[in-house]
């Protein structure tokens, strides 16, 4: 059983379970009380709030306690920007951050603000210049993770956050999949983290309000972590979590190189392994535990539902199998294949071996989904000048695994015009022009949904 | 040590320790994923969705869990509201509510809704009339708490459910204090729950909305707990949550006899033990463990120390301690004294020797505080006609001591003003009188802040 989905939800550290349990006996009592039990409390949360402030880097009373990572960003937003409301309401925010500030800013859109989406390459990282563009007199906050969640790219965060800074306007920093590794450099004004991800317990998150940047936290009152986090603090939760947090950055020290090798092995092995595969995200400015890459002309759930049954539990951004948005608005934002997408984020000490098991492992997967789509290998000669394919009603990795088998049917310099109604095709097909060097043409809408897709064949 | 304040928080019952370590190790991972691990984790979920329904008496798809209880009253109050947007934006809560209802409350007004607040007797209990009367056509919901938190009275939350359904108006029920001792009687329309009240681990809240009431959830969408719930679920939390409600209510049938016992104990004892005291909240229609009562001429803050170094925690709503109303607005809607205000509410399986040195102990640690402030006993005959105190300046309980003080050097018939700007006195000097049997006659406002209160004496 190898678990290969930290960047979902990482297994509890030892040091975590540990500080639980100690702290179940101490921990319970209402920490505003005066008496002893409640003093007692009051000193848990004291020391947890001092140990998890060092591992950020930020002052203690900088830092107040969540319920969740998903909680402080939307109640760091929220009063982020109610702080600058005479401002303005204007919020930008990168294409590929996570969902929770993504319907965050829908929610301040609905609500009157104005968003700028700040786009990204294709190897998931922002331009810094993005931001100075986007930013104007009128905006309250920009948004920026440390890294991606889904390609693990790592952000140009330290820059932004000068540029910025230098317009007056705060920076919040989605932390969530790098804290484990290290501090957030650069100037940045508000930070946010989840302690399940590094190995803490789940319902726990922290915010990061700088001194100085203007904050009003909305909703309801709430005496408790300065007004900023209603309701009772979980405080056996946080100790865990700040416990875990310091354990998990010693051992990151050491770990980095070493997954970082590992992870870099899969890079450069799929692509020869799995046929018509495509790793994304940035080669060098990544995490070092994360590496994901895209199957063309499989559906991610089916490749997951293959690797789950050989022992390997991993996620995937593919629209077949993410709730949220539809296709991954990750894999959109950077334009890559977003079919048969697979995501591998390893754990602390996992042994090499498991990774050459799934190194063995995957390309039986891959190809056993491919041949229940009968997905033919290479495409023919072909002489037509045109060919048209009716992909109506078919979902995904259809319509791209009907123009891999008609692209074969036109000669060089033909074209196919995929007509389609599934909308993750709009992703799919320029990507897969793109990674199989063929032109696309263009895209024509039709009536009731349906797309035309025209491809010219540029490769023989 | 004794531990007499379960009202704020419960000791972790040990079969929520026992549920909450068994699942660490099952229940850690995200349980919308499809792979071997989200799988454990949701079944987890899904069990302890169903037991907390059962326990609670509603469909396992009518409740979420949340992240505290006070996120169940922000949350589902805020979305009950938005809910019926279209019949009107008036609000009715009961002045003895919790204060995440009434924090809710003002931030609906401060949006532009209306509330409406129904007071309560001198016993903490809402009349059925008084919601009867604040309900109007443009009413979008009410709230009732199943039993007050400071005093433990029980509300009719089955009749006030009734009168609701009659007008169409849903009624949300804070059960915050009365799950642990049963399922909530009566046609509600939302209930909300905190598992750290029923021996629980913090971090668990419960909102249960009744299928066809209408719910709008507010703040950035979030597709975890039918939308209801921000935020990566807490397992293991949830799992210890509902285990031990389950535990507490089968413990809770046979204990809660015997805790009426202890605490009518108390309700009886303690007026011949300690002079010039009230005991506040209903005689008969209350929780079984929980009793409260003020002593004159003390600060509540000065008897909890007290209590604490003769080795019990209590907790008081006097102003002086009470860092969120000042002073309690439960006290205050009652009109009971809040000087010197004690809450006792007893853990299950609290051994009865316990009670009886709480009984020993508490006479001299009143006495103590009182021989400091320089109380003294018994109001002598007096002959002056009026006599006029300047209090200003001072804080509760000194100017009802000053007053106590006066009110012996006047005639039966004969009147004290004090002059006095602490805002307590305005709770304070009504209570003591309608205590003491003498006339309250008025209250006339100075500058500064400054208050004449008048009172005649009326007993020898």
């Amino acid at each position: 059983m190898s678990y290969f989905d930290v960047a979902s939800s990482a297994p509890l550290h030892p040091v975590a379970r540990q500080a639980l349990q100690a702290s179940l006996d101490e921990g319970w009592a209402d920490p505003s009380r005066l008496y002893r039990e409640g003093r007692r409390a009051r000193l848990l949360l004291d020391a947890a709030r001092e140990a998890a402030a060092e591992a950020v880097g930020c002052r203690p009373d900088e830092l107040v306690f969540t319920s969740s990572g998903t909680r402080a960003l939307h109640d760091g937003i929220a009063g982020a920007l109610a702080g600058r409301r005479r401002v303005g309401r204007h919020l930008v925010v990168s294409a590929v951050e996570h969902s929770a500030v993504l319907h965050s800013a829908a929610s301040h859109e609905s609500g009157g603000g104005s968003v700028t989406e700040v786009g990204v390459g294709r190897e998931g990282r922002v331009a810094v210049a993005g931001y100075t563009d986007a930013l104007r007199a009128d905006t309250a906050l920009a948004c920026l993770q440390s890294a991606n969640h889904e390609v693990g790219t790592v952000q140009p965060v330290a820059e932004v956050a000068q540029v910025c800074r230098e317009a007056g306007v705060p920076l919040l920093v989605d932390a969530a999949q790098s804290l484990a590794w290290g501090q957030v450099e650069g100037d940045w004004s508000l930070l946010t983290g989840s302690a399940h991800k590094w190995g803490g317990p789940a319902g726990v998150g922290v915010l990061v309000v700088r001194k100085g940047v203007r904050f009003a936290p909305q909703g309801p009152a709430d005496e408790r972590e300065s007004g900023r986090a209603a309701g009772f603090e979980n405080i056996p939760g946080i100790v865990a979590a700040a416990a875990s947090l310091r354990a998990v950055r010693a051992e990151a020290a050491g770990e980095a190189a070493r997954l970082r090798e590992l992870t870099e092995r899969i890079r450069a092995r799929v692509p020869g392994l799995v046929p018509d595969v495509e790793v994304v995200g940035d080669p060098a400015r990544r995490l070092p535990h994360v590496v994901t890459f895209s199957c063309l002309y499989v559906d991610g759930e089916s490749v997951l539902h293959g690797l789950d049954r050989s022992g390997f539990s991993v996620s995937s951004g593919s629209s077949c199998t993410s709730s949220t948005l539809t296709p991954s608005h990750v894999l959109r934002a950077m334009g890559v294949v977003s079919e048969g997408n697979v995501r591998v984020s390893l754990p602390l000490g996992v042994p090499q071996e498991e990774v050459e098991r799934f190194l063995d492992v995957l390309p039986g997967v891959v190809a056993e989904v491919r041949e229940k789509l009968g997905v033919s290998g290479v495409a023919g000669p072909g002489d037509a000048d045109a060919v048209t394919v009716d992909a109506l009603g078919m979902t995904c990795p259809q319509p791209v695994i009907e123009l891999a088998r008609a692209i074969g049917r036109v000669r060089v310099g033909g074209t196919v015009t995929v007509v389609a109604d599934d909308e993750v095709a709009a992703v799919d097909i320029p990507a897969w022009c793109f990674t199989q060097g063929h032109e696309y043409v263009g895209a024509v809408p039709g009536s009731d949904g349906a797309v035309s897709y025209e491809v010219r064949r540029s490769a023989p």
